[in-house]
């Protein structure tokens, strides 16, 4: 329990420290940990001593835009920093709580603070984990017989994204224009977007990478994996479709993809460990995880709010742990060619779909293709994501008393700008 | 005509003046640009007030481990630059040719220097805009009637690639290991991939980008694009071809791509401006070129030299000019959707093949899926690349007297470490 408090229902207690780069008026961003209604400013701890250990004892990776510094450190720098942030925000501690001039200057209200990208994030993958939603693509596209591809349940497929075009939540996006073609038209045309999706993802940003030719294996992928943020994959359909034959989506995907703020680390999440789901066939040995606590329990939920609304409509509930492919497995596949990691690459888990059909991670899916619609409460109803709709994406680990959640990853989509050539 | 001795057949005459990042032992990588056999070290000239002009007055990009500060201030400093060099490297000017201090503080040989990556990468996307390519790989995989996917002719196809794995010129590359599947068996292995291939592309460096929202028109391209160099796409074809259906090529390419140190300017390239194929159906307006001279005439080789080989064999000449889509096409079409472009990513081509069969750009297409092989000239030959071997890429454009060259893009295949999980 810290001397900060903090209501039954917070996503940020002592228990959960998540890491973000914020900052205030007239300064510059730097690395804060939220905890209740606030955000504690590590670089002014770090001035005042309070990280004394082996490793941080006088450190600047606290004072940088980009968590990739303090990454970079590995797991025993974590570990130090989530120990001595442990110790000095419990209630029991004097030393921060009973300063008041450090009290003042080190926290400031998350209402009144800019949250930017967690890290540089050099290098995004995305991958297409979810075995229930492959196969509701799968089913849409293909057929039922043909629902699954030969290779999805031997090879985590997975395919890199954009990381220029990766934004932090609260960034509002273009509806996109590009080429489409219509199914009964001869040819393309340049247009807006008429089938703007999201996708329900979460991505883990690695923490310390590989030398290129040196793979990562399954064992020691845990150790490589920072922590969590909740990402919202946003996808074109009509452009993703008449492009991603044959080398896979591209501009369908890359004008913009949203996360959240908040680093929830992989030490915060250890509480919520939990078997994943049983893998059969069984994967190649360079795949096969031997600890049964691969992946972790965290809700999720996605929320549409019109401009009609005034509080977002949850319209599907999902988890992290129905994913077929670990994390792990994620990383130690992309890493088994020699393929080197960088601190602050992201790897997308892919849309997670449940098995239910109200916990499915995307429009294409909630509407099975546009055979049916979402309502949202008030007579409004969807297919697809229209002009003005905020998209809210939320998780949360649901502990004893208390919660370690993500907060949200929000964005909403302005109308497209088409251009006349 | 410089003072500096130019070579009739070197690639690196005062017309070019291209720009890498180099060391020498001691020092800390900064930028130069290739005359002759040697390197003119640029912050040694920027302190020595050599470029006095009102961009580049006082200017600290050239003391930079990267490109990306200098191709950021946009394309009038880039002339700035290109003026200033043409001028004290006259042989004409007394500025640097008499000042011995500051020629031997400047000038090294560039066979005693190292050569870094040009530029920080931030993303890197490989186009597919051969139509002799895309043709020869459709035939090989899906017979005559159905080579080009329907869209091809549309779209200039596209993918993301790996930046961090990508290396300069002369960087060893380990054999990738894998998941592969025989056709004749019913699961895959993990083993070392044994279709290990080049592809021979070029790429476009960004120098200017654009804010994430805001198309680069077709017109606009040009300006944006700093310059070109060699790329050796290498390609695992048997990871590849399990992988790659629906999400494209992932571990099959991103265990390493090679470009060449030396970025030629578009600028340096500009009086080899040519028009690029006719495209028929006309593409849509926002890919329509309105110049007819779009693309470059360069040509390029590929040669490889075995272990037992004394020098390498040419095995394959082609020119970036038989390219379909151009570079100005590819960058209008990655941004129409507002996908922002940062100084420094980099567009690649896709394997240039010309339409006679000494002119494709991968063993793929050079021994047609495996039906023929490459002779070496030494009795020995070639179906795919074999541990050992080194490739080398070579492109040169070839003025009245003089050459405009990018130098060699070289790499060599070192056994693959299979892991025993
Ligand atoms: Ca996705
Ligand atoms: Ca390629
Ligand atoms: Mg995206
Ligand atoms: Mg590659
Ligand atoms: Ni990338």
């Amino acid at each position: 329990k810290s001397f900060i408090p903090v209501s039954a229902d917070c996503h940020f207690p002592i228990q959960n420290l998540p890491y973000g780069i914020f900052s205030v008026a007239g300064s510059s961003p730097r690395v804060g940990v939220a905890i209740g209604d606030f955000v504690c400013d590590l670089s002014v701890l770090a001035d005042a001593g309070v990280f004394n250990g082996p490793i941080l004892g006088s450190t600047k990776v606290f004072h940088q835009d980009a968590l990739n510094a303090f990454m970079e450190l590995g797991r025993k720098a974590w570990t130090e920093a989530r120990t001595t942030l442990i110790n000095v925000l419990d209630s029991e501690n004097a030393t921060v709580r009973d300063n008041d001039e450090l009290r003042k200057s080190a926290f400031h209200l998350r209402s009144s603070v800019t949250m930017h990208l967690p890290a540089r994030i050099g290098d995004y993958t995305d991958f297409y984990a979810s075995k229930e939603h492959a196969t509701n693509v799968g089913i849409m596209f293909r057929g039922k017989e043909n629902a699954l591809m030969p290779n999805w349940l031997h090879v985590p497929i997975g395919y890199h994204g954009r990381s220029s075009s990766i934004v932090v939540s609260g960034t509002d996006l273009k509806r996109p224009c590009g080429q489409t073609k219509a199914d009964d038209e001869p040819t393309p045309q340049y247009t807006t977007c008429k089938q703007l999706d999201f996708e329900l993802e979460m991505a883990a940003l690695v923490g310390t990478g590989n030398n290129l030719g040196e793979p990562i294996t399954i064992d020691n992928a845990k150790n490589h994996i920072f922590g969590l943020v909740i990402l919202n994959d946003w996808s074109a359909r009509d452009i993703q479709k008449w492009e991603y034959v044959p080398l896979g989506p591209f501009l369908g995907k890359n004008f913009g993809s949203t996360i959240s703020p908040w680093v929830v680390t992989t030490d915060a999440l250890e509480p919520f460990a939990v078997a994943s789901p049983v893998q059969e066939p069984t994967p190649l040995p360079y795949l096969k995880e031997k600890s049964d606590k691969n992946t972790f329990d965290i809700n999720l939920s996605v929320a549409i709010q019109s401009p009609k609304m005034d509080a977002p409509k949850v319209i599907s509930n999902t988890n992290l742990k129905y994913m077929y492919w670990t994390l792990n497995q994620q990383l130690a596949h992309h890493t088994v060619n020699g393929c080197n990691m960088r601190a602050g690459d992201m790897l997308g888990t892919g849309t997670i779909s449940g098995a239910t059909e109200d916990s499915y991670g995307s429009m294409l899916e909630l509407c099975w293709k546009g055979t049916k619609t979402v309502p949202l409460g008030n007579g409004e109803e969807r297919k697809f994501i229209l002009d003005g709709d905020k998209v809210v994406m939320s998780g949360v680990c649901k502990g004893d008393g208390y919660n370690v959640g993500f907060g949200d990853c929000v964005g909403t989509i302005l109308p497209a700008q088409i251009i006349k050539y």
